[in-house]
């Protein structure tokens, strides 16, 4: 969901460092800078270490994760400080990621010891049957191999060195080679060094785990052409991602990639609600779009509602709240250009009106929020209107009736988020919208705002093209180690050879299986 | 893992016809030719039946397979003797691959029923939790959309209009429209009438199946690409897979492409089992690899064993049982073509010696079975060894040690199966060798043969690239459901807005679901 391509094009390797993202200046002294011998130096010990990590016991798995969340807590405030002179974010909000990461990192610890993305399935073998035997079948999930996971801009901690990606891959058995975000070496570096004594403290392979850090894409393209990299996690721009796609798909052997790229997150307002409630609604939509100079995957780039007194007075009270919204310090100098350039762009479009801008920030990277209104015949005819801008801007479509906001939906691409402000009385509009916004996100939530993921099990970070590259998945939640393991059968082998938790003897420990198709809790 | 593309290539549109695979000769009417205006109307009619097909409840769709068996099976002999004129296969084979077709959608149905696959997850809100309350959180599976799939040249009943890919995507909630396979029209035809006749039995809308026939690539192309289309289902040669994948990563919204492609599924002779039954092992080799004409997916085309006795009575005794092996009628004149051209290859490829040629069949069309030998250094020099000769050809590896036999695994390519012939004093071998065989296959079995390909719920027919475009799947067996569905979270919807299966009144029929990360059988 960024663009920071500027950023990260930074040609002269020898004064890599630090960029302070509130004056866009070089801080601190520079870092040694990863080549290409390096990635192979660390795609060759994880996949030296890809066979003992995987048949580490889940206890011993989980304990690691811990241990992890462990070591970051234990670098104290140092993380933090280095974190918000990296992105720009508030003290506030990095401890809170700081929790979140953890939080993750534990979360998954307990994935791990449940076992039940072992996915085990034992079919018993029936000698007698005619007209022919049935062979005893055992399947069970194993990991795909070492991982490539890309770190955010915009999430310095929950989205990177130790973020959701590397906890969920880490949990399902793959090592992780990560390659860190240009905007924060010094946060990263810190992390690494964290996972690198878990490892230690565990007794681990060092191959478990390899981080990777310098300017320019050679090293990240690198990495996805590696043929000992079995998979790419990512979360960042549009064109990022689709160019890691493109090299994954071109390798001798494709492999995967979960890149989370591009969202607007439309906002529906039901006439009930609207009409209940259009004046709070706007003052608090301006609140999901600015936070954090909306510089969220999940942030509301898009109102829909139907004319009338209700969105007037939503407009109205949003234009209010915008025009007295704070501007705050973007991730980087680079981020920032696009969206400054992204803001004028859609200003110049035919049939786009500017309802207010933030104030003016006193740094020269903070974001001005900015809110526009245009109409669903306008935003139908000019697809550009429905490109996601990151940051803190947001327009609102106005429609002439139910059946232009159904037109409007139809014509989305996919989306992270769908949301719905509704009163009971809208429920007949939310039931026949539902299946066409089923099909096109990943989440649909009802009076809240989509920024604010809650990591839990029933979350799905995810969705159709391009918000993501595979719909089939969720970077966030315990749902997400699916996305690192595939099936293996069975036919027919010893007992001694079968994996351990296949074998007749296993100690289940209250690890599901499917028994001859039935759900056995053992 | 067939070839055929001289078969699909007829020019001719006007004399679309089926064709005797005994005899290469035209026979029957003409058959009508779909053009792009009729993929156009099926897509349109799977897209406007989706949301309703999706919605029906278990039971119904349940039936709904159920219904297309009993219909398939109400064919009768018309059918049998359809297939065998457009396949050449024999009468048992056929009444065998009917069972097993009306197996997998009977299978599908107790799938469906069981409700498991929808993957039900609840986080029910926590809203004093602190710092930020937490949302009341759903997760369901919901079907991608509607699915293409491509009948197979090898089986036509299994793999074809009715088959595996339709099942699976049908239980899942998928229309589906099949591109029928060019070499059984009249067969393909008998199976699409009679799924009619379940949808309008079973009263669903008509887009929910669509059948397209003709020659050519034109229509598959153009069924790829449509915008309505979510994934696809493909069996077939390496070159048709990668050329339908590379369309589909081509779309303006990439898709999903399961293609099973390519595979020589390794047997591994380990040493006591070789030393105890060498000569017997031998014979029942051949049995396997020349069944059928050797045109199945896991045929055995490549042995690997430590040079010795053993080996050479495994040699020995397979040689003989080849020599009097019987040629039977391959699938097209295509793929027959196909199969002497890659069996003359091999012949004269430096370092491959010939063992024995089987019997010459009375068709012109008949495929003489062929075992070859190499050693393991000439295999490792030589990539084009490891390719998939589609029909009834294998190659013994004769490794000087343990050591070679790992090393020419760990150069194969991913494979469908791979095969071990042990006794329990190989446990030692076979457990060390497990770890790199895993990486590179499916399904692994023990003293059997990799033909045979059981339909059941630990089943895994699938593997790494190239013998399939997707690892984290199989095209057998009732996990195959999971191919054409993705999750979606509801957040705070009211109980009237959700999903009925996710309400809190929701009549479980003891379907699984994780609350709060815990198992609940309800």
């Amino acid at each position: 969901m960024t663009d920071d391509t500027a950023t990260i094009d930074r040609a002269d390797t020898s004064e890599f460092r630090s960029v302070a993202a509130a004056t866009g200046e070089p801080v601190g002294d520079p870092f040694p800078v990863h080549g290409l011998s390096d990635v192979d130096a660390a795609c060759a010990a994880a996949d030296a270490a890809f066979d003992a990590y995987r048949s580490t016991d889940r206890e011993t798995r989980a304990q690691f994760l811990e241990k992890i969340a462990e070591e970051i807590l234990a670098i104290g405030d140092d993380l933090i400080v280095a974190a918000i002179l990296e992105s720009g974010l508030p003290r506030a909000r990095l401890e809170g990621e700081r929790g979140r990461t953890i939080g993750q990192l534990k979360l998954f610890a307990g994935v791990v010891r449940s076992g039940a993305w072992l996915g085990l399935r034992i079919d018993p073998a029936m000698p007698d049957r005619q007209p022919l035997p049935r062979p005893d079948l055992r399947l069970r999930m194993i990991p795909l191999g070492p991982v490539a996971v890309f770190g955010a801009s915009n999430f310095p901690l929950a989205f990177s060195t130790a973020g959701g990606d590397t906890a969920s891959a880490l949990a399902a058995g793959c090592p992780v080679v990560v390659k860190g975000h240009p905007a924060h070496p010094q946060t990263g570096a810190l992390v690494a060094e964290a996972i690198g004594r878990a490892i230690a403290a565990c007794g681990l392979p060092a191959g478990v785990f390899s981080h990777l850090v310098g300017p320019g894409n050679d090293l990240g393209s690198a990495l996805v052409k590696d043929p000992r990299i079995a998979a790419v996690g990512f979360t960042g721009s549009r064109g990022g991602g689709l160019a890691l796609l493109a090299l994954a798909q071109a390798r001798p052997v494709p492999i995967p990639v979960y890149a989370e790229m591009s969202s607007i997150n439309p906002v529906l307002l039901l006439p009930a609600a609207l009409a209940s409630r259009g004046a709070a609604l706007g003052a608090a939509f301006v609140g999901s779009l600015t936070m954090g100079s909306g510089q969220f995957c999940t942030n509301p780039g898009l109102v829909l509602a139907v004319e009338g007194e209700g969105l007037d007075a939503f407009i109205t009270s949003a234009t209010e709240a915008l025009l007295t919204a704070e501007a705050s310090t973007m991730l980087t100098p680079g981020i920032h250009a696009a969206y400054s350039k992204g803001v004028e762009t859609l200003a110049g479009k035919p049939g786009v009106e500017l309802l207010a801008r933030g104030k003016l920030g006193a740094g020269t990277t903070c974001g001005q929020a900015a809110l526009f209104t245009t109409t669903a015949e306008a935003f139908l005819s000019d697809e550009s209107l429905g490109h996601e801008v990151f940051g803190a801007s947001s327009i609102v479509v106005k429609c002439r009736n139910t059946d232009e906001v159904r037109r409007v939906i139809e014509d989305l691409e996919g989306q992270l988020t769908a949301t719905l402000h509704m009163d009971s009385q809208d429920e007949a509009m939310a039931t026949e919208l539902l299946p066409a916004l089923e099909r096109r996100v990943g989440r649909i939530l009802a009076n809240g705002w989509p920024t604010g993921v809650e990591v839990a099990h029933a979350m799905v970070h995810g969705g159709p093209y391009p918000a993501t590259s595979d719909a089939r998945t969720t970077s966030v939640g315990s749902l997400a180690i699916d996305r690192f393991l595939r099936p293996v059968s069975y036919q027919n082998l010893a007992q001694s050879v079968l994996p351990p938790e296949l074998r007749d003897d296993a100690a289940r420990d209250g690890v599901p299986r499917l028994l001859d198709g039935a759900l056995d809790l053992g």
